[in-house]
């Protein structure tokens, strides 16, 4: 019947016997390289994040960050979460805790929908994607569809994190402008103008229309078809990166670029609107993309965790969610109120900002000669944190902005970061009165002039 | 002080203004290829595995599932784990609903450095990445390591979830065969040396010691300073995944390959040992790589949830998760046992299979001229799925093996699956008889031979 113990057929390898005697056994008792240390070429462009360097010295207690995006979770229903958690496990407990679909719990999928239906979108349950945190789908899409040396466009700045999944699959980032209705349709033109002229067609677009991270601003209503017109004319995908939309101050939801144009790529999460520390984002697709997507997230992680899915399910069918979303917003909104005020009354004449209508985001440009990246140790010497500008752009520009986040911490703290950043400016001004310039680490570099440290 | 609206600044634009002028827009109105379709050169690699394919079929009632490697959740404490994940909500909420670090939590990293100890690995909590299943860990290892084109060597078979990451990022691979003692030095030492004639040193050997997914066979312990001293005289990095390496039906646990030799990376998962649909797994890696993997991680993910780590850490902290592991694993051996003695009953003359001391698999080749592939459809219409073999080469061999999961259905479900299977071998066999192949399915395909569907 069977022989059990009898070894495998192994006729499965590749090289030939011949070949094999043909080559002694050479070992390599000194190799150039360690063998852990072969990295592929395109780790080259993968570095530590400025973002990340700073949360180990932000976080310190006396610090008062104003440097990351974490939400303010403070308001989030605890106790009712953690009855709702425990029937999770005694009621679907064997679903929640076991493999689930690449693709994503298809009760969840059909509630994404919903949650886009504020935006206008239509979106079929079949084209949602959910992963782990929409980062997650950014950089599955960027793995699709970046070749080394592809071009994608964002706007200066740009989210961090999307800079960072650019620079992994090698792509080349050319920033366009944004003013205060965000992206610049003109700039946008001519951007896309130039690359045809030398041949090029970006892979895509990418864009945060909604209260944008670092900037803060919103893409004009006017202007949305206006962009996707561009990109449609030029041959242009867009992903359109939305995790802030549902938090606007003003009551107002703007229409999504997917509610306009089916074929853009819409990217969601729920780390904003419910609780970041599930990782529950999402992207909705075109069928033909959202099946090399598919393919992509199981090669990442086979699925994604449905206990965390089933959690937001739940979630958003036995809580009123909008109403949370709501309370969410209210918080966010006072400590923006605080930190204007603080700007407003504080910070040094040629200090510039935006005044953002939701998230999370002031973007700040300061007087000329200061050099924020420069700046950020005297700052957090002075117990405030920031996130320098040069971070949120691909090719070094930056150096006189900086983001401040007014999401986390108390309008009381938010005052008192503001006041002391307006102090660590002001300093900073007088050395630029004196050398023309405050970025002392730069300086000191060169012998040719004296050392700012030692005035 | 301030000019809060008044536009930023923008002159991050890469592109000139001249070459802007130099380009005359124009408009793509008839694009050979959608935006939406230009995708990257890596998703020609990209397939369904034939084992996902085949769930959707194979997870109809009536059909008994061979195939998947679902754990046996059904002996978890349930009751016991809704008021765990309840504390964690009320005690924790704030911490496990937010953003973490990209490593993973702090005390869970120490927490596996204990289960890791269980093989006899002494590991630095600091050298731990944690990730959302191991599946992760690999993909971002192919990631940071592997340039299109690069070798690396794989046992064959093979996890079908490694070859899909091999795949993405393009790397070929070459497998070395194993016997019923696993991995054969001899055949490493062969490969090695077939590639060093042509110039190539593996990036990495990618191998299952204990208790192959899909072979079922274990490294013997003898074999393993070998198989490390072979790959260490040609350079080569060994990747050591061990999903099921405490799930072995004798009590005895190996020492893994990382125990040996610390340049080992080591991966390991809580999907078989506690519960899959959390994701956590994590590797283990010495400094160099890990500031890497941290930063593709990041840039994968930003972090994996903290609710499912710090479930997990409750769970190790307060619950005997070693008994909870032995109950498992007699679980699983019960299974196995009933899935042996149905083969030895049912299975006709020619068949053979190895003996597993673990895990979740049995590994079958059948005889000459059936081609698992091609019975496949024919064996779900009666009602019994497996995972035909060649989803397990990279190579397209495997046609006369199939892999047989015991892990999920109960006892007399096995029984009664394999029973359907030997029905199913014995008709193939008939036609093999008659046609000398059953491959049905590809004879169709050519006009020259009378269709075996109308006999």
């Amino acid at each position: 019947m069977s022989s059990p113990d009898r070894p495998q057929q192994s006729t499965d390898l590749t090289v030939t016997a011949a070949a094999a005697a043909a080559a002694p056994h050479q070992p390599r008792t000194e190799l150039a390289v360690s063998p852990t240390e072969r990295f592929a070429t395109r780790t080259a462009g993968m570095t530590a994040s400025e973002i990340r360097a700073l949360f180990a010295v932000a976080s310190r207690p006396e610090v008062v960050s104003l440097a990351g995006g974490m939400p303010n979770l403070a308001a989030l229903p605890l106790q009712s979460l953690s009855s709702e958690v425990a029937d999770l496990v005694t009621q679907d407990g064997l679903m929640a805790l076991q493999y689930g679909s690449a693709q994503g719990v298809p009760v969840l999928r059909e509630q994404i929908c919903d949650v886009m239906r504020e935006e206008g979108i239509e979106g079929d349950p079949n084209d949602v994607v959910v992963t782990v945190g929409s980062q997650m789908a950014l950089d599955l899409l960027t793995r699709i569809f970046i070749d080394p040396g592809d071009v994608v466009l964002a706007e200066g700045p740009s989210y961090v994190g999307a800079l960072g999944s650019f620079a992994a699959y090698q792509a080349r980032v050319v920033h366009v402008a944004m003013d205060e209705h965000g992206l610049v349709p003109e700039r946008l033109t001519e951007a896309l103008r130039s690359l045809a002229a030398q041949g090029i067609t970006p892979k895509f677009l990418y864009t945060i229309p909604n209260f944008h991270n670092p900037a803060g601003v919103t893409l004009a209503v006017e202007r949305r078809p206006r962009i996707l017109d561009i990109c449609r004319d030029f041959g242009v995908m867009v992903i359109e990166d939305n995790p802030y939309g549902l938090l606007g101050f003003t009551g107002e939801v703007y229409p999504a670029l997917r509610s306009i144009d089916a074929d853009v790529i819409y990217l969601g999460s729920f780390s904003k609107t419910f609780a970041s520390g599930l990782r529950v984002g999402w992207a909705l697709v075109p069928p033909l993309v959202r099946d090399r997507l598919v393919l992509a997230a199981e090669s990442a992680t086979l699925c994604p965790p449905s206990f965390t899915q089933m959690l937001v399910s739940r979630y958003l069918a036995h809580h009123d969610w909008r109403s949370q979303v709501k309370t969410f917003t209210e918080n966010y909104r006072e400590r923006r109120d605080a930190m204007l005020a603080a700007l407003e009354t504080h910070l040094p004449e040629g200090c510039s900002w935006n005044v953002p209508d939701g998230g999370f985001f002031v973007w700040l440009t300061v007087p000329e000669g200061v050099d924020t990246k420069a700046m950020l140790p005297r700052a957090v010497t002075a117990r405030v944190a920031y996130a320098s500008g040069t971070g949120f752009y691909a090719d070094g520009f930056g150096s006189r902005q900086l983001r401040l986040s007014f999401c986390y911490p108390t309008p009381e703290r938010i005052t008192e970061g503001v006041r002391r950043l307006a102090a660590v400016l002001e300093a900073e001004l007088d050395v630029v009165r004196t050398f023309g310039t405050s970025a002392r680490t730069e300086l000191t570099r060169g012998p040719q002039s004296p050392s700012p440290d030692t005035t």
